[in-house]
């Protein structure tokens, strides 16, 4: 009774009695910068939040209150992040958390909040509240577009994605949406997101299978090592499917396999659409002791300016990659390291090998690096992007 | 009968006894490419090298004959870095030492060897072999000049000091020469450094002696968060200054205060001419629970591509400095977090105050940056540079 899961159109909006919306409320001149996601009916939300010490306003305010049994809205601001604004700044997200719930119907603790933007100015509440009767309008299936826009800082394209799964004539749908393109550095949910699902999963299973999904996903996803102040991911369950997800159940495991899809997509958007990228990094260690070690080397790669520009150059610089795995505080042994670039074999046994045509491997758009330590079983994969000089001219322009 | 230190001219041929050169040995096209430093009376030296596993040939040699008690040579090449050559490798860098120790009578274990430049190629150990009688010609005072020269990659100018301080009527020189530019990252003098003094110094209290100067310098600084494969920094003493250091004595706290401002001062060099480095910055944690904490969350901020690139771009954005300050694994309390730019409170309490005239302070060419976590009494330094988009270039087109 438990079909392949496959991909549906839209995004947020795909399982059923979610709405969405986005308007112009005069944060961003003349663009979208308020998004709203709304289940019609009860539901439950399990949230992820940044592990960095300095927290935004709207970061502070949702994990205070996540752990409430109902949960029916989000509402998501570009354009200012609501950080380092002390308790002016709390009171601010509260302000307009408060007013939500009013207009919608729903308890004050059932509407969480996030902001993406500027660290350290003033959110303006003002414009905010004064825009939510418009912004409540807007609401429709449609409106997940608009909602998907609305949360844009420095990416390039909306992010959205919607995959199913049937249980005998019954559907399951998760949708997704997401921003990132800076500030991308793996701890629970590095980015802005909120998946919906119509699935009908009690809170704590929900928790469970979003852990397993973020674990397999926005963790193993960098794209400058900076961890924001904002990161949240947002997961909505409102059961209108009308299929029970019971823990340990085959239903259960087709349920975490696609929420990870899901996840695992919108993750790889991000990493796309990395500010200034051109190129798409995928590093997978094998052969490591533990997966912390593996884990920890994969990172390292990641992280490594050097590599991601030799990465950006097109050259052959096979170097940067041995040495970048080197550099961690992990015990490898430089003469069993074999490294592969798409598939081809340059490092062998810590000798470097020329090979015809490997001169340029680096010039593909989609690059597949492969380090096998052969020191155990263990592996670890994470999704990056190159370091081009345009990074360097969002981030140096970005106020 | 002990006074201030001050600077004298030149550098590693300042000490008595020692003498340099460079020539062109035609590894890299029309430059000098091959640097030799040696004593002209017994010597010992003090050696530090990379903790990288991943270890250039020349690493690996030079650490395996360290401990021997008598040296009196190091030659130096660019152009080509002898890492990821396997045995291969090591036999290139152990047939250089044996004939250049041939050639200067002395022991194979009395000649220590680096070399510096791209990963992954073997080294033309047979032009280099074939070019030590002329580079023995070279020697003398003056040739410490062109020894610098001979050891830059990326380094757009030669980086030599030095330093002596008087005991009686006698004087105790001490000069360093180094190369840096890239792949600076801290851990054991990050770059290839060599230090001559004409002290008379035991081996043990020379190693001692180099530990403190380095904690306090070379490992205080980082450009990109790459930690080399090479990193090497010998320190020769022969004693020619008939001036004796005894361990805990006046004249060893004023060895070691003259050690690290060598030290700092090339350290500082090398910062200043970090590869497309435009602007210096020094960063100061304050306030910190332990020296530990103090010196994670300073890296934090040094390494973070957003606060290099804030500052390259000369905006005002403050917040990725509190942000990058609560990344790292350490229990701070935004709430308390004050930060200082060049002597301006710019966050007080964790919340971002608007100054007149603090829009514009990332444009000055040296930023210093004070972050007060309020936590205790642990301090501590690094001295990082911005990232600027020639950085992306030079390291896009480096092979």
């Amino acid at each position: 009774m438990l079909k392949n899961l496959y991909a549906i159109k839209g995004g947020i909006t795909a399982p059923k009695e979610f709405i969405a919306g986005g308007i112009a409320a005069g944060l961003k001149k003349g663009k979208l910068d308020l998004g709203l996601v709304h289940s019609k009916r009860r539901a439950i939300c399990a949230g992820f939040f940044t592990s960095n010490k300095i927290k935004a306003a709207p970061v502070l305010l949702s994990s205070s209150i996540i752990n409430k049994p109902v949960h029916r809205a989000v509402i998501i601001n570009s354009g200012c992040a609501n950080c380092l604004t002390g308790k002016k700044g709390l009171l601010d997200s509260k302000l307009i958390t408060r007013r939500l719930a009013g207009l919608l119907g729903v308890k004050e603790s059932e509407v969480l909040i996030c902001s993406t933007g500027a660290i350290g100015k003033r959110l303006n509440a003002k414009k905010i509240i004064s825009a939510l009767p418009g912004l409540i309008k807007a609401l429709s299936i449609r409106g997940a577009k608009e909602m998907a826009q609305a949360i844009m800082t420095t990416d390039t394209y909306p992010k959205q994605i919607a995959r199913a799964f049937r249980v005998g004539d019954k559907e399951v749908r998760i949708g997704g949406v997401a921003k990132g393109a800076g500030m991308i550095a793996p701890n629970m949910a590095t980015m802005l997101c909120v998946i919906t699902t119509d699935a009908d999963i009690s809170k704590s299973t929900l928790k469970k299978a979003c852990k397993e999904a973020v674990d397999a996903s926005f963790n193993c996803i960098t794209v400058d090592g900076d961890m924001s102040t904002n990161d949240t991911l947002l997961c909505f369950a409102n059961g209108a499917s009308e299929v029970k997800i019971e823990p340990q159940s085959n239903i259960y495991n087709k349920f975490v396999e696609t929420l990870t899809q899901v996840s695992l997509l919108l993750a790889n958007l991000i990493v796309n659409d990395g500010e200034g990228a051109t190129k798409f990094i995928e590093i997978q260690i094998t052969g490591a002791k533990t997966p912390a070690q593996a884990k920890k080397v994969a990172f390292g790669i990641a992280n490594s300016n050097l590599v991601k520009t030799a990465v950006y150059g097109g050259g052959s610089n096979i170097g940067r990659i041995a040495s970048a795995c080197g550099a961690p505080d992990v015990d490898i042994r430089q003469n069993r390291l074999d490294i592969y670039v798409n598939g081809k074999k340059m490092i062998k046994g810590g000798i470097a090998r020329s090979i015809k045509g490997s001169g340029n491997i680096f010039k593909r758009k989609n690059i597949e690096i492969e380090c096998d330590l052969k020191l155990g079983k263990a592996s670890h994969r994470v999704y990056t992007c190159d370091l081009s000089p345009k990074y360097m001219k969002i981030n140096a322009e970005y106020n």
